[in-house]
C-alpha cells in the first residue's frame, strides 16, 4: 500500500445511547450517534484516535461508501493506510456530533416525548455536549484513552474540550486551525448566517419541514458568505481575480466568475444541509468557552491536562488567524505542557486544513508517527 | 468660529440635467441631482471642491438641515469652517450619485417614458458615469476646474476616475481608503449582499413597492454583512469582545452585545435605504475599472492625469487595505505623479475614514492648506 490509498469501501454503523443531560439543562432521553470506524483496535485499544468534525462535517472522514461514490471522505488525504493518521496503525473513529443532520439524533430525528419530528425543539448543543457524548462512546467501544483526539476548526475545539474535561482518557490532542473561542467578528458572522435563517419565511420558526419546505435562501446565502471567510483574499485572488463569467451584462445575474463559483456552492449546500443543524453548529462555536469552569483562565484550565498538544494555524486563515493558535500556545506553555506547533505557509485561508499543503501533512505525519512509537514502548 | 463649528443649517436643492449617454448604452433623457454646496466660489470659481460619497452616502455632506436635526451630515468632521475642508476657503459640492435615493434620479424616481416609478428599470450605473454627470454638474456651475476632488472608499473611486477622465478639470485628487479595483473578495461579499436582496420574496424582481412592500430582511441581512466588513476584527474586539447583552439563553434572541449591535444597524439601514439603489451601488463598485480605457494598464491611465494626488490608508482597514492604496502610489510613482501617501495607524477598519483619527484629520488638513495656497499664487 502507499500513502495515496484509500481505505476503501467503509460502512457507517448508528449507536444508541442515554440518556445525556445537556449544558443547557435538558436532558435527552436516548440517542444515537452515527460512526464509521477505520483500521483494527489492539489489545488494549490503546490505538484509538477520535476524529472530530467541523460546522458542516460529519462520520465520513474517510474511504468511500460504494464503488460508484465520485467522493471519498471529507479527511481522506489524511486518514488511511499510510496516510498520517495510519488505518493500518490506528483505529479510528469517526462521528457525527449530536445535533447533526448526517444520521446521529438531532433535528431531523424523532423526538421520542411526541413521536414528531425535534424540528426547532431540537435543544442547543455544546462542545461539551458533544464530548460528553463522545466518552460515552469511548466507553462503548472499551477505549479507556485515546490515543489521540484530532479535529480541524470547531473540531479542533473539541480536541482541546476533551483534553481539559477527561485530562486522563486523551493521550495527545490534535488543534488545527482552531481558537480558544469566538472573536466579535466570527460572532458577528455567524449571526449574519442565523438571521438569513431565521429571517427566510419559509423558515416557520424552525419547523419548515412540518410545512413541506425548507428556508433554502437563508441557508444559501449563509452559505455562500461562510464560504468566503473559509478562503484566504489571496487564495480567492488568484483563483478567480476578476475573470468574467460570460462578460459584463449590466445586470444581476452571474457576471464575475467568484459569483458562480459561490451561487454554485451556495445551492449545493442548501440541498444537503439541515437549517436548524446549521443553527446549532453556530451556536457551539459562539458558546464555546473552555476555559469558563477555571473562571475563564486558560492557562488553569490546561494545567489540568495530560495531553500532548499539536497545534497548527495557516498564514491565511483570516477566520481563526494564526495568532488565536499562538495565543493557545502560549497558555499550554504557561501551563507547562509539552505542545509542538506549526505555523504554515498557505494561500487557502481557514480551508487549508482540509488541503495537502505538504509541510502541513508531514507535520501530522510526524507527530502520529511519535504517538504510534510511543503505543510501542 | 473654531474648528469644532459645524457650517450650521443648509439646505439640498436639486437641479435637472440631461441628457446622459449610460455606460451600458442606455441614454438618460433627464435626470436631476440633489447637491448641497457650502461656502463662497471665488471670481474665477478656482476654489471649488467637489465630495463624492461611498455606498450609502449622499449630498448631505455637512451641517444640519432644521435646529431639531440630531445628526450632521456624513462627513462634518472634514468639511465646514475651520476644518481640513475649510468652507471659509473652499467652496464645496455634496452630490447625491445618480442611481441614489436621497433626491437624484434613481430607482424611487419617476420613469419619463411611462410615467411609473423606475424601480428595476432604472439602469445600472457606473463610477465613469457618475463623473459624467458630475461633470455636467460642474458645468451648470461654471467650475472648469475643481481645486480638488475628494472621497473615501467608492468616493475615492470617483476621485480617481475623475483624474483619469478629466485631466485639465481636476488639480487635486484626494483618494481615501480606496481602490483601484474590487479583488475576487470584495466582489464576492457584494454578490451575497445582492443575493440577500435578491431572494428575498419581497424583491418582485425589483418592483417592490408596485406590491407595496420592500425587501426589508435581504436589506437587512447585507447591511449586517456590510458592517462587519466596515469594521476592523480588533476594533470590533475592544468594543463588543464577547459581551453578553443579556446572558446565554440557549436559543437564537440576541445574546452577544454584537448581536444587539449588528441587528439594529441593519433595521436601521433597511427603514431608510432603498434596496434597488443598493443593488446599482455595489455593481459600480464590481465595475470600477479605470485603466479599462488604457487596456487595463493603470500606469498609462495615470500618466494622462494632471493632479497632485493625496492618497490614504488605514492599517486596520480589510475591505481596502493598505496594499491596495500602496499599489496605486506605485502606479502613480510609476506614472510620475505628484503624490502624498498616508497609512494610518487606526482600530476601525474601512469607516476609519469618516472618523476622528487624528493624524488623518491632520494630514487631510495640511493637503488642503496647501491646496489653497497654491490658489492664492
Amino acid at each position: 500500500m502507499t500513502a495515496t490509498d484509500s481505505i476503501g469501501l467503509v460502512k457507517p454503523e448508528k449507536i444508541p445511547f442515554g440518556p445525556l443531560l445537556l449544558q443547557n439543562g435538558q436532558t435527552l432521553p436516548r440517542f444515537d450517534l452515527m460512526v464509521e470506524t477505520y483500521g483494527t483496535p489492539n489489545a488494549d485499544k490503546s490505538n484509538a484516535v477520535l476524529i472530530c468534525h467541523a460546522l458542516s462535517g460529519d462520520h465520513h472522514v474517510a474511504g468511500r461508501h460504494s464503488p460508484e461514490d465520485k467522493h471519498p471522505g471529507w479527511w481522506d488525504n489524511m486518514v488511511g493506510p499510510g496516510k498520517p493518521v495510519d488505518t493500518s496503525r490506528f483505529f479510528v473513529i469517526g462521528v457525527n456530533n449530536l445535533g447533526g443532520c448526517a444520521g446521529s439524533t438531532g433535528p431531523l430525528s424523532t423526538n421520542p416525548e411526541n413521536g414528531r419530528e425535534y424540528g426547532a425543539d431540537f435543544p442547543v448543543v455544546t462542545v461539551k455536549d458533544w464530548v460528553n457524548s463522545q466518552a460515552m462512546l469511548a466507553d462503548r467501544f472499551g477505549i479507556g484513552q485515546w490515543a489521540a483526539v484530532v479535529g480541524g476548526s470547531l473540531g479542533g475545539m473539541q480536541a482541546l474540550q476533551w483534553a481539559i474535561d477527561y485530562p486522563d482518557r486523551v493521550r495527545h490532542a490534535l488543534v488545527i486551525a482552531s481558537a480558544t473561542r469566538l472573536s466579535a467578528q466570527n460572532i458577528a458572522f455567524n449571526d449574519v448566517a442565523r438571521q438569513a435563517i431565521i429571517t427566510d419565511p419559509d423558515f416557520h420558526d424552525g419547523h419548515y419541514r412540518r410545512f413541506g419546505t425548507i428556508p433554502r435562501r437563508g441557508l444559501r446565502i449563509a452559505r455562500m458568505m461562510g464560504h468566503i471567510t473559509y478562503l484566504a483574499e489571496e487564495g480567492l485572488g488568484e483563483k478567480f481575480g476578476r475573470s468574467l463569467h460570460d462578460g459584463i451584462r449590466y445586470g444581476y445575474g452571474v457576471e464575475f466568475e467568484i459569483e458562480s463559483y459561490l451561487r454554485y456552492q451556495g445551492e449545493k449546500f442548501a440541498g444537503r444541509f439541515d437549517a436548524n443543524t446549521y443553527l446549532r453548529m453556530t451556536k457551539a462555536l459562539d458558546y464555546f468557552s473552555p476555559a469558563a469552569a477555571f473562571g475563564n483562565d486558560l492557562t488553569a484550565a490546561l494545567r489540568q491536562t495530560q495531553a500532548g498538544f499539536f497545534v497548527a494555524s495557516f498564514t491565511t486563515d483570516w477566520r481563526f488567524a494564526p495568532a488565536r493558535s499562538r495565543a493557545l500556545v502560549k497558555h499550554l506553555v504557561r501551563a507547562q505542557r509539552p505542545v509542538q506547533y506549526i505555523e504554515v505557509e498557505s494561500g487557502h485561508g481557514h480551508d487549508a486544513f482540509l488541503m495537502d499543503d505538504p509541510p502541513y501533512i508531514a507535520a501530522v505525519r510526524a507527530y502520529m508517527d511519535n504517538v504510534y512509537k510511543e503505543l510501542q514502548q
